[in-house]
């Protein structure tokens, strides 16, 4: 039976996991510390994939996620940003040269998109757009059952898609980009802004407020939580009427921890994506749903990576 | 020897052409007036279709290419906006019927694009993104070597994205579009409101100066008319920027009249492009160029659809 190995590189943990292509559930799985800053990362990587090996030695192919920016065509990290020590790392290239097996490479929130379309909320859709709403913006799209990677690998970073160019600044450095509107730091920014203009509020100006805080304060009623989060949400709408513009998906999944908030991001987003369409058809079947795979959506995405890129 | 026919319906000419797969060169072609507001149509387009017909009698497929809004998947026309005749009109459908004939439909922007991927600027590109700047902007996306057509087959309607929510009313009705600020009767009404405000100007505030007249006195020097093709091409800089960040392609091509205005549009263009882009990699090695096929793009992007659908 063909098994295929996946591994997850996150911020904090990297987690592999061998498949039977069959069934949904690993064979094996195991997680260690990533340990970023520290040397000897790919011992550990390698380490971690041997625990995961199947007993037969029979490995068909090997799928890695790992934040961008990376080159999902040569396998190679550009420059992750918590993981100094690997920028311009041929991660993929030195996976396939240890265990003599194909590796393949893309970014977490590709991989997530790709494995809500294959094993979770998007199930049987054709045409999806996902999005992680967290402390980023992260984005994955699929396109007639094909994951959007683009020519240099680089497709599908909506979170900088620019929804007003006289926008705050973005995380990368740039103005009024989508994440600089609808992530949760762009909420907490929002909130200190606006109690520094001396906005009034239960929420206290002492820089430690999290999205979570916000959230509760909106809860309680605190009108300033509840029009940082509106603003969100309107942004939001914005940046995905441009996007069924661009993309016409049937599905558009919504992940991450900012989007677990509900109806108080989704009410406006539903009222200002509904404002914003500039034709009624791109929402007629239109499914807009939570993502389904929780942390499981990395290493599910990338063992679909490696059998998409197995089966063409 | 199989047998292609094409059918390009514009606003003011029906044009027919048949090819033989092996040449870019048409066997026959025949072009007659559209005639959109009067009965008949449908037997007008049947009669030069059938003046372009093989001897032999041998077609493998039809191509059509029309003014959106349609559905390929369908072959409906939805509510052209220049064929009051044709709303929800089953084109392909109707074609299909009487010629016996699989009859396949998309709108002219996307066969443009089609076209110029395959037999014109885009030759041997995968990931290409098409732009006709004129009266109105249409786009035409090709992924992978495919035309992105989405869902309910409206992607790829980049004239509607949003680019700044508060900006002027497009000719959709709805704000902020890049066709409010970047086609050549959004330049024009900038100018028109800028005259308006009192700015000097050797510029006529009569209401019928065309985007041409615009261009000629930019090219003489008048500030006024400088600044409405910069902020055209800012604002194009601004929406292909994000496009970028959305398909990555490796080359963008633009055609339509206000695009034949050269450096007045395209120096800005490419200076707020390269402001905008995120990260400098989506630019290394992208091509920006201009359409090659001219008034020849929609009856070939009809044919490469036609065989597209035949090769899938």
């Amino acid at each position: 039976m063909p098994t295929i190995v996946a591994v997850d590189i996150g911020g904090t943990q990297m987690r592999a996991a061998s498949y039977n292509t069959e069934r949904l559930e690993p064979i094996k799985q195991k997680k260690i510390p990533t340990l970023a800053s520290e040397p000897g990362g790919m011992d550990r990587l390698i380490q971690v994939i041997e625990e995961v090996w199947p007993k037969d030695g029979i490995v068909e192919a090997i799928g890695l996620g790992s934040p961008g920016p990376l080159d999902p065509h040569t396998g190679y990290l550009l420059a992750p940003p918590n993981n100094p020590l690997w920028h311009n790392f041929p991660l993929a290239p030195n996976i396939m040269k240890h265990f003599g097996v194909k590796a393949y490479l893309d970014n977490d929130a590709n991989l997530a998109g790709l494995a809500e379309y294959r094993f979770g909320a998007g199930k049987g859709h054709h045409n999806l757009l996902y999005f992680t709403v967290s402390t980023g913006i992260g984005t994955g799209v699929i396109i007639e059952d094909r994951l959007l990677q683009g020519y240099h690998g680089l497709a599908a970073e909506l979170g900088h898609m620019i929804v007003d160019p006289n926008g705050p600044p973005c995380s990368c450095g740039f103005n009024g980009h989508l994440e600089s509107f609808s992530s949760g730091p762009a909420i907490v920014k929002y909130v200190l802004g606006e109690l520094e203009s001396g906005t009034r509020s239960s929420l206290k100006r002492d820089g430690t407020i999290t999205p979570r805080e916000v959230a509760e304060a909106a809860h309680q009623g605190d009108v300033l939580a509840i029009k940082a989060y509106q603003r969100a949400g309107e942004y939001l709408g914005i940046g995905v009427a441009t996007l069924l513009h661009a993309f016409d998906p049937s599905i558009v999944v919504f992940g991450g921890g900012v989007s677990q908030v509900g109806s108080l991001l989704f009410d406006p987003f539903n009222d200002s994506l509904k404002k914003h369409v500039f034709h009624p058809r791109y929402l007629e079947g239109l499914v807009i749903t939570r993502a389904k795979l929780g942390d499981d959506a990395g290493l599910l995405g990338a063992r679909a990576l490696a059998e998409m890129k197995l089966k063409p």
